[in-house]
C-alpha cells in the first residue's frame, strides 16, 4: 500500500458509519429494466448537435434531462449559454446548459458531475446493424447512438442520486450536475459559462467528475490525465497564381506541392521519432513508479491490433505503446488541403496547398513555445529549399493536456469504490485523446477533476454500432453510488 | 538554308502555277462578319462533353457540323462509335464522329483534318467577365467558351475548303476530314474508330493535320513534339482497416500517410532534378542544333512569369525553360486521395491513401519502362522505411510522346504557308502537354502528323475568358487556305 494513500484507511470508518450499500445495490438490480427504459427513451431522441436540423430535437432532450432532475427535488436550471453563429451568417440558438443541486449542506462535500447528452450523428446508411435511435438489446449490449457517450453514464449517476433517495437515505455529499448539449461539436459556449459561474455555481464545489471516456480493457479504470493537441496549417503560398497544366507548365515552375511533401516529410522519421528540435526535450521523463504502474495495466496487445487491423504496432512492448499512447508527443499529419483528392487523374499543379497537421500535447509541453518550435524549424527547412514560393505555418488550435494527482483523496475514493463494487483494483489510465473541458474545469475553477469512466473499451463510440452492456451501466450505477460514499469521506482538511 | 529542306524550292513553282491567293485572301476579308458569325452559332451550343446534362446540345453540335458539311456538299457520315459508360453503370450514347471529304482525285495529295468541337465546362460564376455562351467580341478579341478550343480552328479550316469553292477554284488536295465530340473528356471511342478506318477512311490519306494548341508568342509558329504522360497511382494499404482518430490511436500504429510523404519526398529535388534512376539517362541528349533552335524562338520569361504570377522560374535562360518544357519530363505531385482536404481541423489518422503523380515522357523514354523503374524504386525506398504498411503502385495512363521530323515536306509546306500570310518564319515549337490523339495518328494510320495551331499564347484554354482574337481567325484561314496550296507541291515521290 502506497504510504502516501491516507485517504484510504477511510475505507475502514465507512463500514463503521453504517454505510448499507447492499440496499443500494439490491435496489438499484431491481430496477435494472426502469433504468434501461430510460436509456431507450434518452437514445430516441436524435439530440445530433451537429446536425442544425435536428436543433429542436436537441432543446427537446436538454428539457427532458432537467425535467427528469426537477421531479426529483434538484434545484434546477436551464442556462442560456447564447447564438451560435452558423458559416452562412445565421444563428441559432445553442442548447441550454442544464444545472441541478441536490443538497447545499456547508458540513458535506460538494461533488459536480459533468456530462452531456448531444450525440454524433447516425444513420442506417452508415453501417448500423441495428436502428441507431432504438436501442436494441442484444445479448446483454445495449445498441444505440449515444448510449456509451454519453447519456447512460449521465443517466447512471442520476439514478445513482434517485437510489439513495428512494430508500431514505440521506446523500453523503452534495450533489451537482452540469449537463451540456454541444459537447460533440466542441462545446460551444460552456467555456463562457463555467468562466460566469465560476464564483457562483463552482464556488462551493470540490470535485468535478467526467464519465464521458472509457476502460481499457474488461477491468475497471480510472483516468488521471489527457493529451492536448496542437493543430498547425502549413501552408505554401505566393506560388503560381492559379492551378496549372502540369504538362503545359511542369518543368518551369517551382511546384508548390513539391515544397510541401519535402517539409512534411521532416517532421517524423519512418519511427515516429519527432524530427522538430525541442519538442521530445519538453516531455516529462518516464519515472520507474510510472513504468511499473504501466506494466501492472490490463491491456492485450493482440487484442488492440485486431481492432486497428494491423498486424505490427509502433511498439512492441505493452509498457512502450502504453507511453506512446498516453504520454509522448506524437505528429500526425492529416491532410492537404487545395491539391486534388477526388477520383480519378487530373493533371494539375495545385497553386496553394495547405497541410493539416497536428502534434499531442503531454507535460511538460507548452503550445505556445510548441507553436514556435514548429514554426521556425519549418521555416528553417523550407529556407533550404531556396523555393520563390512561400511559407505561412499557423497553430489554429492549442489545447493543453490534463494530469491529475493520483494521489489526491478523489482517486483513493475512486479505487475504494471500484474494490467494493468490482473486487479489483482499477487500472490507473490516460486518454491519449484531448478532452479539452478537463483543463478548462481545472484552470477556471481550479478544482481537483477525476474522470471516471463507465464505458466498455468496445464501445465503439462515434463509430457504427456503438453500444453499452448492461453490465457497465448497472454495476456502474452502482459504482457512482459507492463514490459519493467514499468521497464523503475525504475530510475537509485533507486537501 | 538547309540542305534537307528540298521543298521548299517547290514555293518557287507554285506562282509558276498560278495559284491565286490575293483573291482568296480578298474573299476571306470580305467573309469576316460572317465567319465570326458562324462562330458565334457553334459557340452559342453547350457542347460540354463532360456533363452527361448537355448530351443532347453535343449531339446537336455534332449534326451541325456535318450539315455545314454536307451543304458544302462534303461526301458526309456520322460513325456512330458507341456508348459511354458511366461511374453509376449507366450508358450514354457517344457523340458521332463527323467524318467528311472533299474530292477523290487519286493524283493528288489527302490531307486530313483532325478537329473537336466540344468543350470544357464554363460558367459564369466560374469568373467570366461575360456569359462564356454568347460569343462577345471586346477590342477584335471574340470571347467564348470554345473559341479557341477548338471551334475557331474547325471553322477556319472549313472556311477554307469554302472559300476555293466560292470563287470556283479547284480544291488543291482532296481535302478529308475528322471531328470528334469527346476531346475534352479523353477522346473516348476514337482510337477504336481509327483503328477501325485505318484501311478505309485513312487509306489514301497522306498528312494528318492537327489545330488543336497555340502560339507560344505573337509569332506564329509550327508544333513538332508533345510530352507523353506516364501516370501513377501510390497507394499506401493493409495499414488500419479504418480511418483512426489521431488523439486516441496517435503514437501506436505506422500511419500511411507519414508512409506516403516518405517516399513522395524521394521522387524530386528541390531544384527540380528527378531522382528515379534511369529516368534522366533515358532522354534525349540536347543537340547543338536544338539548342540553336530554342534560342531564336520568341520567347519572353518575363511575359511567362507575369502570366502565371511568379517572381522565380525553374530556369532563368529561355533555352533551359524552353527545353524543360517541351523535351525534358518533369514529375508533378497532384494531390492524395483519401486523407482529409476539407475546410477545419479533422483530427484523423487516413488509412489508405492514394498520392497521385505523373511524369511527362519525352524521347527516347519508354512508358513501359518508366512504369519499371518508377514502381522498382518506390518499393525500394518504400522497404528502407519498414513499415509493416504495404505499398501498391499502379500506372494508370501511360501515353507517349509524339515527335516530328521537322524536315518532312509538311513543315516546309507550313513554313510556306506562314510566309505568305504573316511574312515571318515560323517558331517550331512543342508542347509540353500530351495530346495523345497525335501520337495515336502516327502509330495506327503510320501518315505524317503536323501540328498548325492558329490560337494565340494567351487564349485561355480551359480557363474562365477563353478567347480568339479575330486577327488569329481571319489570318487563320488565310494560312489554311495558302498551306492547302502549299502541301499540293510536295511531289509524291518526295515522301
Amino acid at each position: 500500500m502506497n504510504p502516501r494513500a491516507a485517504p484510504y484507511i477511510l475505507l475502514v470508518i465507512s463500514a463503521v458509519q453504517g454505510f448499507r450499500y447492499s440496499e443500494l445495490e439490491q435496489h438499484v438490480n431491481s430496477k435494472q429494466e426502469e433504468y434501461v427504459e430510460a436509456l431507450r427513451e434518452w437514445v430516441a431522441i436524435e439530440s445530433d448537435s451537429s446536425n442544425v436540423l435536428k436543433r429542436p430535437d436537441l432543446h427537446h432532450m436538454m428539457e427532458k434531462a432537467a425535467q427528469k432532475l426537477r421531479l426529483m427535488g434538484g434545484m434546477v436550471e436551464l442556462v442560456d449559454i447564447g447564438q451560435q453563429e452558423l458559416p452562412d451568417g445565421q444563428t441559432l440558438a445553442l442548447p441550454k446548459v442544464v444545472t441541478a443541486q441536490f443538497g447545499s449542506d456547508p458540513n458535506k462535500r460538494t461533488v459536480c458531475i459533468y456530462g452531456h447528452v448531444d450525440v454524433q450523428p447516425a444513420k442506417m446508411d452508415d453501417g448500423w446493424a441495428t436502428d441507431p435511435y432504438n436501442l436494441t438489446d442484444i445479448n446483454g449490449n445495449l445498441y444505440g447512438r449515444g448510449a456509451s457517450d454519453n447519456k447512460a453514464p449521465v443517466l447512471a449517476w442520476i439514478h445513482a442520486v434517485e437510489a439513495y433517495q428512494a430508500l431514505h437515505m440521506e446523500l453523503p455529499v452534495n450533489v451537482k450536475f452540469i449537463i451540456e448539449g454541444m459537447e460533440e461539436t466542441g462545446s460551444n459556449g460552456l467555456e463562457d459559462m463555467i468562466v460566469a459561474q465560476r464564483d457562483i455555481f463552482f464556488s462551493d464545489v470540490d470535485y468535478i467528475i467526467i464519465s464521458d471516456c472509457g476502460w481499457l480493457s474488461r477491468r475497471p479504470a480510472l483516468t488521471y490525465g489527457t493529451r492536448g493537441n496542437c493543430y498547425f496549417f502549413a501552408e505554401v503560398i505566393e506560388g503560381p497564381k492559379q492551378d496549372l497544366h502540369s504538362g503545359v507548365y511542369g518543368g518551369t515552375v517551382i511546384e508548390p506541392m513539391t515544397d510541401l511533401i519535402g517539409i512534411l516529410d521532416t517532421l517524423i522519421d519512418p519511427n515516429g521519432k519527432i524530427l522538430i528540435p525541442g519538442i521530445r526535450e519538453a516531455v516529462a521523463p518516464l519515472s520507474d513508479e510510472e513504468w511499473k504502474m504501466y506494466q501492472d495495466i490490463q491491456f492485450d496487445l493482440e487484442n488492440y491490433k485486431n481492432k486497428i487491423g494491423v498486424d505490427q504496432l509502433m511498439y512492441n512492448s505493452k509498457v512502450d505503446l502504453l507511453a506512446h499512447m498516453w504520454r509522448y508527443p506524437t505528429v500526425s499529419i492529416h491532410g492537404i488541403q487545395g491539391a486534388f483528392s477526388d477520383h480519378g487523374t487530373k493533371t494539375v499543379i495545385p497553386a496553394k496547398v495547405v497541410a493539416k497537421f497536428s502534434i499531442r500535447q503531454v507535460p511538460n509541453m507548452d503550445p505556445a513555445v510548441v507553436k514556435k518550435q514548429v514554426t521556425d524549424y519549418l521555416h528553417l527547412v523550407f529556407s533550404k529549399r531556396k523555393s520563390p514560393n512561400k511559407l505561412k505555418v499557423t497553430m489554429v488550435i492549442g489545447a493543453k493536456p490534463w494530469l491529475a494527482d493520483t494521489q489526491d483523496p478523489v482517486f483513493e475514493a475512486g479505487k475504494a469504490a471500484i474494490k467494493r463494487v468490482f473486487n479489483v483494483d482499477p487500472d490507473l489510465i490516460r486518454e491519449g485523446a484531448t478532452i479539452p473541458i478537463a483543463r478548462t474545469f481545472q484552470d477556471v475553477t481550479g478544482k481537483s477533476i477525476i474522470m471516471m469512466p463507465i464505458g466498455g473499451f468496445d464501445d465503439g463510440l462515434h463509430s457504427q454500432n456503438e453500444k453499452m452492456s448492461r453490465y457497465n451501466y448497472i454495476e456502474g450505477t452502482k459504482y457512482f453510488i459507492a463514490y459519493l460514499h467514499e468521497v464523503s469521506l475525504i475530510k475537509k482538511t485533507s486537501v
